[in-house]
């Protein structure tokens, strides 16, 4: 049976974005440190798009995360750092421009009903109404075999964990403090977990987690 | 030339104590399962004289942690639970008994000034009231070659962090949400790390960093 994951980095004081996030800096103010151990990577490079770029122990942690994925569940914010219609979001078409790196179907999470959105290289955003549940089921059939990723942001991971969803959930653990922003983990959260895997890597710890029922 | 290290336990959502700390529950609700994979080591009954116990990854770690430490610097919280003055305290002389597993100096911040009170097994409890800077150099006095560790609480570790006097900071990370509690690093908290050693041990993952400055 597919599993329900959850993949985000997070600095060591547990932010996934930094403070004042807005179009210029949609993970606020150093939020892209976060993700500074993914850009050099080749594994990352290349379905961006990119040439080049190096191999360590995170590569496989990335190209895993490529090869489960049969379908991505994300909230509005992550697609488009908007709120309200989508004809005032300048981001309607999501961060990504017209070849966006998922190749999978996309389920987004918002208030606003809107046609599906077809992309170059497979992937296509579908805009669900009715909650985090249904969109994890609705991904859930379109993944097949493979495996549902819940994108982010934080919201949509802890209404998932909240939703006894959510499978596993990998940590990224940048060495650094944001001192405020985005928490990955919001007051009164609860959970068990068993620890899975740990994926030590330059610049980055990969923690990797069964959630327990 | 000596280090200034704090290793300590926290949730997966950055806290060292759960909600509503007590003399019954020093650590807040559930804030003893932070520490769930120390207790059956016998690296670490044996220094608090229990028989017995388990060898593992972890126990490496406890070790190293004794033999490197040659004084120890707290919080009044993480010494007694109290605040205000010595003699309406039911903690006065600690919590751990008449031979403390310490066996170093140890130095307590504390607003209220107060003798030494030397304890069995070479723990000396000093009773610092001019703040963690002062209470820091003291101990590193009295550690001469060896190591002085921040013991904690949060607060302790957070105004050695801010004062520029942490050198290495040890997480080790339960795999449990608090929900709530005692932040490790609070609001505001700023700072780069490097990642030095990360070890994988049954139930918890220790993470230790070099402060950079």
């Amino acid at each position: 049976m597919s599993k329900v994951f959850a993949d985000i980095s997070a600095s060591l004081d547990g932010y996934v974005a930094g403070p004042d996030p807005n179009l210029e800096e949609p993970l606020g103010a150093r939020g892209e440190d976060l993700h500074g151990w993914v850009f050099g990577l080749e594994a990352w490079r290349g379905p961006h798009g990119l040439d080049g770029g190096e191999t360590n122990a995170s590569s496989s942690v990335v190209e895993e995360k490529i090869t489960r994925t049969g379908a991505v569940v994300m909230g509005r914010r992550m697609f488009s750092n908007g709120e309200g219609p989508w004809e005032d979001d300048p981001k309607a078409e999501g961060w990504w421009g017209d070849d966006p790196p998922f190749h999978v179907p996309v389920f987004v999470v918002t208030h606003h009903a809107r046609e599906t959105l077809p992309m170059k290289g497979g992937t296509t955003f579908n805009f669900v109404t009715d909650g985090i549940e249904s969109a994890i089921e609705q991904a859930r059939a379109a993944a097949g075999e493979k495996d549902v990723q819940i994108a982010g942001g934080a919201s949509a991971i802890q209404q998932a964990l909240a939703a006894g969803m959510l499978d596993e959930i990998q940590v990224s653990v940048a060495p650094l403090l944001l001192g405020g922003g985005t928490p990955l983990f919001s007051p009164g959260a609860d959970g068990a977990f068993e620890l899975d895997r740990v994926v030590d890597a330059p610049g980055v710890t990969h923690l990797r987690y069964r959630v327990q029922r």
